[in-house]
């Protein structure tokens, strides 16, 4: 991606002051920049590294008075910082979806249907009876099974497996590694010692605008479906047992595992690493504090929880803070013990 | 798979009531049921959705009377509960199974003996003087490495990674992106601070009827071998470190982590996010519960542990249930501590 | 990989005592020696083994008498352990290096240029406008995008994904199912309760001798870079957001996770399952024990921490020690109680 100065101009409304022609093609801090950067100028603060940057352009205010000479090229527009973030923004778009056109070889099965401007890129495996939406970009090695359903505008990045009969929404980006549709952990035990599997026939369900993070895998549902609502966030590494439901908007953090069964509300915030055990009802909004441990249900709107036992955020903090001072409190106690059997000590005399 | 439910009458040795040659491809809940599919009757309590079920057919016991009009098909059986779970298996061994033959491109290495029945998805990957047993399924983008063993009737699925001389027995499911054989994690200070890699020439190797789940990572040993035996059923994203040895028919959960050289007895149940440092001996039959951190042997058979740093059970809650009331405890001691002067200030008062 | 013991002696500059022309394969210990196997003597404690051991060859001292009749090859060399080390490395560096040339079918996008001596395994694919040094080993499976830069010596295991942009140095190990440069976890919650991503247009730049566990995710930065410093080894199934930066030579073990913009030093040492919260900075040469979560900077060079709120190691065993006998603290307290009252009953008595 390379874009003329003027380009750029166009896409925020601004005005060059410089030549228009010079080209640019990465994003940069203004402090950090480089030739073939752009940053911008919103905060006065920053203003000494308009005069030493070497950015190519830098987007300034309509009314900036520079107090040097100035050597890089400006954009001048309405709200620097607004352009700025509009131009990661479109930056951002062309990444994700300057892929397009069929790579070989890329593998598709019978039946499978394929919308418009789709990229399957080299080695990439589609199943038979699969219907993929249109725009949707599925990056070299991607798995995708037999009846998957994948809606328009879905990114797939490189190595997803995507296991039979799964369904994504639209809009999902889904980063590499992760895996939809593994097994349930669910065996029964035998008499002899040995477990047998319970067989998992459900599947797994992504609504619109889901993120899955890299590495990250799902288990599809004992029958049924594993549902991950609409717009819910997950980061890399995380671990949703089979038959959990997330509800919509919900945003959870690296290396965060939730069990088998377990019931998410809407747009709750639950930080990395925390485990959620199997068959629990958690309400909407709430928040769950990195490294928590959560064995219940929690069933008021927008608690805070954390802790390894969960207990909840106010006691936790003062139980805490006395755990901490322990050493002193034994010492204390100590003390005391000492002063009572002295008090009883003269009163022994005094009745003597 | 879709079969009529004149076949699936005769798999659970049932009479039909209805049209036997309709069909159904899917399992279902009574209360979930939709066309296509088929689900059970048993508990009373649920004889309701019997008369507004959509799905095509129910299983029911053979004595059953319908109190009011039934759209859907039945189909009597001795016990519709086990005659359900028959049928869950059969779709899962047929789901499982259902793949074979060789699709193209795939890759397969000099001196590699392959067995009879198996499946080999485009994009696979069989190194050199490997050998591969009957009704093996090697699914899409698995890589296979050199000089590797694997059993009859495993399944592979797509993306798994195995190092070479990894050694894998019969009956084994190991899911998508799992990586097994990878170096074990060693490396020794060298006197300019940096580290240098110990060569870990060992391999992995897994008995019969071993699950991995996703994306778990088992480390090949230093020397030797990092053993999980016959039966152990592993949950997803798990961490197991190099010359590690799993006995016979553990169950492990999901993101837990074993260090390096622990050795896990027969028969455990360790739940999830647990880690268990290095060199460790735990016994048979040991349950271990989730979030626990486990940092010396375990000795006794049977013993259930969990906590952040692994006490035993009953000692554990007690602990911390007055770790819970800490803040009421401290506030007990200060009152006593006044008490104490209290009784001190009269016995003085006393002895003037 | 087999060579003569003719061949080994001179790699450890030994003599040999039997018939030089046997070949071995595999490193032994001498306890488990098979045939085929050449291992080593060094401890006397170990002696009784050699006259048993089924290994084709032992490694002993140049001066050695052994007490009984002795049936493996032996190979006399100045320091048995040393020379044993030196095999090790050697068989390490074989394994490592052995494959070479290009399989088929490999990807290859336009403008990108490749080193001399370099292994592209089949169905591996790497994008446009990327650099890749002499001697690197690409794996099958493996993903590497546009605009990548790989540095000589560096071996890709099968199926690690690289996204665009990413940047690694010279003699870097990246074991399978690694995931470098995916998006950072970044997200701007907007009125209606939904998220929308923040763009995330930096990358992932690794130095040299860096080794990357399997399925370990690096999300790339916000902006400018996620820094993995020269030296650095980390585990399997690590997390390391946005924006990190690690300094040389820092150890990390398995499962642990780093959030966004954090700031690690050198040396450090950092085991398995550790927490740190983002936008911390962590001293050079501290030390982080096993599940512990770090919420706050550390400053001093060269300290341990440990617990899941990561106290100073000493002050978290003290208070930790009472933790465990709160019990019977609780039981001190009431006794304590239970004397007060009754001093203060024979004090009322005696002032009536």
């Amino acid at each position: 991606m390379e874009l003329s100065i003027n380009d750029l101009a166009l896409l925020v409304n601004g005005e060059v002051e410089g030549d228009g022609s010079e080209k640019v093609h990465r994003i940069d801090k203004i402090q950090e920049g480089k030739k073939g950067g752009i940053g911008f100028l919103s905060n006065p603060k920053y203003e000494h590294y308009l005069y030493t940057t070497e950015a190519t352009a830098i987007l300034v205010s309509r009314d900036f008075q520079p107090r040097k000479k100035v050597k890089t090229i400006l954009v001048r527009v309405e709200d620097p910082y607004s352009s700025f973030t509009l131009l990661l923004e479109e930056y951002q778009k062309i990444m994700n979806f300057q892929k397009s056109g069929i790579e070989s070889p890329s593998f598709i099965g019978e039946n499978t249907v394929v919308g418009d401007d789709i990229y399957r890129g080299a080695y990439s495996y589609v199943g038979a009876n699969t219907k993929i939406g249109n725009n949707v970009k599925i990056y070299p090695h991607v798995y995708i099974g037999d009846s998957v359903v994948i809606g328009d505008n879905t990114i797939i990045y490189a190595g997803v497996k995507i296991y039979e009969r799964t369904v994504i929404g639209s809009g999902c980006t889904i980063h590499a590694g992760a895996v939809l549709g593994s097994d349930g952990f669910g065996f029964a035990p035998q008499p002899d010692g040995t477990f047998k599997m319970i067989p998992q026939v459900g599947n797994v369900i992504l609504g619109d605008n889901v993120n899955i993070g890299a590495n990250t895998t799902i288990d599809r549902a004992t029958f049924d479906s594993t549902l991950i609502e609409s717009g819910v966030k997950l980061d890399n590494l995380i671990q949703i047992g089979h038959n959990v439901k997330i509800g919509s908007n919900t945003v959870i953090a690296a290396q965060t595992g939730i069990s088998g069964s377990t019931i998410i509300g809407k747009n709750c915030m639950i930080a990395g690493q925390v485990g959620i055990t199997g068959h629990l009802a958690i309400a909407d909004k709430v928040k769950i504090a990195a490294q928590s441990g959560i064995i219940s249900n929690i069933e008021i709107e927008g608690e805070m929880r954390l802790g390894s036992t969960s207990m909840e955020r106010m006691k936790y903090f003062k139980s805490f803070s006395i755990f901490r001072i322990l050493p002193e409190l034994k010492n204390s106690i100590k003390q005391l013990e000492e002063k009572v059997i002295n008090l009883s000590a003269r009163l022994n005399k005094d009745e003597q």
